[in-house]
């Protein structure tokens, strides 16, 4: 593997969890596996008053709690953390960005020429940083690059992104700016294009002529927990849809791009959010179910409805599921629906893509098949990530019916490597100045400009909230959306090649 | 299932050994199935002199060495054996039809009005009996039908064959008559039509667009055996290529047929047979390879070579495989090429057929990929019946190689469903009236046509005899045949999914 040019990262809002949890030990992991560069110094920032030594104490504790086993060696992890400094300073004050250019330069000096800012901090932030950034010139890519790494979320509406999108950009070029968007892991993304791209058999009935409906689903069996207060002001229509989701649909629906390069990615995956139909006001109850769970007894334990859940408003209009019908509006996909819902508290957690083809022109085996009539490739993203083709065959014997039949395939035939965590992969990514995995502005803003109506006419509640039991798969109003297809949405299990609506937990 | 009308089954050759191992256990089958009609007597007809009971105990014991043990049961055989007699006659003398034409009348009488006459028959004799059997009016359909099942082989080359229709012809109707032709069962031909043509997915690509070349596969592992002194006469040209392998061809590349009735699908077939493009003679040594096994080492035991045989001439040039490269001149197959090959003293037993589809129109992944570069799907005829597709998935973790992966779906995972024999369905299909599985007159002249020039050149000895050790998928000089793709052959194993020239075995 590829071994990124030495570099010097800069983590604002070092002292946090993020850090601790998940960035100190991705960090580790690479160095373990030898892919950091010779000359590679992290610099903690933070406004807390920490020792080096202190911080490396810190440090190296939540490596320990936090890496994975395999990849812990005392030795390596105090060989790591002597790669970590710490300087105190408030990233809001403007007057404090010269102490930290000059310790950057004294470093500079010593061989790395290349700089990444990490913002580990809340959105409002961004825009102060990077200007603050700006005014001492550490935006300027003199000698080497300088690459500013944002957290999401990234706005929560149209307006907001947009805003944040041009704070950032009145300092920094949008190239160096990398927004987090890791729903799917890059392991994910290559599989996709790889089964789209690299056999022949699919791109040909990939599109309108043979495609019936695309469906897209990403459950979680989980409640909101502690996080409810967080999640109050979020709902799954922003903190799922209008991110994760789309940038499934984004990687499902896209041209073939002209080379595996980030930006020929990212360049064909907005294409298709620009093409995203606009849902007009008015169509949003007929294309749009937002329900919320409610108490329910679940596999034989009583779980409480999220109005129950610590820090929710009593009477939360806060969606926990949102199930979207919409069009794309180009020459492959016009006409074809697509269908995405997401979901807490739902019966298993699984995200998949099921492609749906078209029935056969003339049924020559009319009245012999089972209901279940068409071809459909599913597309495992987790758990048991594989894909699964199901064909109608002749069951064996007297008479003749037909029968759905699985041709399967489960990655863990392949390989038992370790995968690389989210946060190892996106910084190596970055650190490599990959982008493929890290939102573009001109993306983030056509998946935001497609939810505004939805946003809209929820903010007015002008559409209903609708209630789900807790453990199951959404309202009831929601089968309604697919009319078109009398067996309604996809039913998965936890096993990919097991399906049906009560299939076991 | 379906009961045939009353009938009464003539079997001409009943004292012979296809009798007395293959139609009595079928029959007897049908029989413990309730297949049969209330009405259905079988009157043996030979030269021999025998009484009813004689033959009936001879019929008895054929019944309990060749059926199945789930179908045995004494009481049933007993009652079996009371629906047969036995009728002495010389099926060569004219004179001896008046004679039969009474028997049939007397028992015509008593319900059944219908009559299957089955020539067990060396194949001079056929037009012969048809004649006779007309001299006396059993060829005309009154108050109920009249059907001749032929065995094959059905003539020897195309004149002979076309002698053999017309003098069928000069007596019965085309609807009339039974041909033998019977390498795919039913089961088989019907699994094949289901996968076409109830998945949409398939038939978008089943045509040049997207088929780089199909390969037809049909291997012996056995030698001639005790056969030798038949097998001169025929060679695998004759003995499967031009029945049974292009009858495999006519379900592969057929066009969809209107219903599923039999004439329907002969319909579709006959017409890629007359699709052939015709090999030219000088083409012939471009186009085919003839080659007969020689002594070797297989699996540590020494075989002989086919010139060892017994009741093989010493310096025989007759073919133990054959392999024949060429076009079907449609819309649908233009310029793709079929390869099929069969051959005795394979390394394994096994009949497939290879779809491969064209590689990608831009390699994205170049670099990356494993040797094998396009989708195949393999559809297993025997053994381990099932289906595979062959797609590049990306081997998880660092790097980027695309593996090819399977897809794949064994028919025993649907039923352990008992399969009826190949002349329990034969029997049982003549008695409905259903010929899918019997061949037409001019599908049979149109496949003679087109291994014409074959048996010509052959005849001339203008072209060579390959030699290959037995245990080996025939001879080196058949590599050359697939000139347009580097991997030359598929290799199949005994298990679907398994492939490469040395599998185990």
């Amino acid at each position: 593997m590829q071994i990124p040019n030495d570099q010097i990262l800069v983590i604002f809002g070092a002292s946090g969890d993020l850090t601790y949890r998940k960035l100190m030990p991705a960090l580790y992991a690479l160095h373990h596996q030898k892919l950091l560069p010779t000359h590679f110094e992290v610099i903690g920032v933070s406004r807390t008053t920490l020792s080096d030594e202190t911080f490396r104490g810190k440090m190296t504790e939540g490596i320990r709690a936090f890496s994975e086993p395999y990849h812990l060696n005392e030795a390596k992890v105090q060989e790591f953390c002597g790669r970590l400094t710490y300087h105190a300073m408030d990233p809001a004050d403007a007057t404090s960005y010269q102490g930290l250019k000059a310790l950057l330069e004294t470093k500079l000096d010593r061989g790395a020429t290349n700089i990444v800012f990490y913002l580990s901090l809340v959105p409002s932030l961004f825009g102060t940083v990077a200007t603050n950034l700006a005014s001492v010139g550490l935006n300027q890519e003199v000698g080497g690059f300088r690459r500013l790494i944002v957290e999401k979320p990234f706005g929560y509406d149209l307006a907001s992104s947009h805003r944040l999108n041009d704070d950032l950009h009145a300092t920094f070029k949008e190239d160096q700016i990398y927004r987090i968007d890791h729903y799917l892991g890059k392991e994910t993304v290559q599989n996709l294009l790889v089964l789209r791209f690299s056999n022949g058999i699919f791109e040909p009935l990939w599109n309108r002529n043979f495609v019936h409906h695309v469906e897209i689903t990403a459950a979680e069996s989980l409640g909101v927990g502690s996080r409810g207060g967080y999640y109050e002001g979020a709902g799954a229509l922003r903190d799922m849809l209008q991110n994760h989701l789309l940038q499934v649909v984004g990687f499902t629906a896209m041209e073939p791009p002209s080379s595996m390069a980030p930006d020929a990615i990212r360049n064909e995956t907005f294409k298709v959010l620009q093409a995203l139909k606009p849902i007009r006001e008015e169509d949003v109850p007929l294309q749009v179910v937002r329900g919320q769970y409610r108490a329910a007894q679940v596999q034989g334990k009583d779980v409480v409805g999220y109005r129950e859940e610590p820090g929710v408003e009593p009477h939360s209009m806060t969606e926990t599921y949102v199930a979207v019908k919409f069009f794309i509006d180009n020459w492959r996909w016009g006409g074809v629906p697509f269908y995405v819902r997401t979901g807490k508290r739902m019966p298993i957690s699984v995200t998949e893509i099921v492609v749906h083809f078209k029935p056969t022109p003339l049924m020559l085996f009319k009245g012999h098949q089972e209901q279940t009539c068409c071809n459909k490739l599913i597309i495992r993203i987790q758990p048991d990530e594989g894909i699964l083709l199901k064909v109608g065959m002749k069951q064996p014997g007297a008479g003749f019916i037909v029968k759905p039949v699985n041709l399967d395939f489960h990655y863990d035939e392949l390989s038992d490597k370790h995968l690389p965590s989210a946060y190892e992969r996106l910084l190596y990514d970055a650190m490599l100045g990959d982008s493929t995995l890290y939102a573009r502005a001109d993306a983030v803003e056509a998946a935001w400009r497609f939810v505004a109506p939805i946003q809209r006419v929820w903010a007015e509640e002008k559409a209903s909230l609708e209630f789900y039991p807790a453990g199951t798969f959404g309202p009831v109003l929601a089968n309604g959306l697919i009319d078109d297809y009398p067996e309604g949405w996809h039913y998965p299990c936890k096993n990919l090649g097991e399906d049906g609506q009560y299939c076991a937990l």
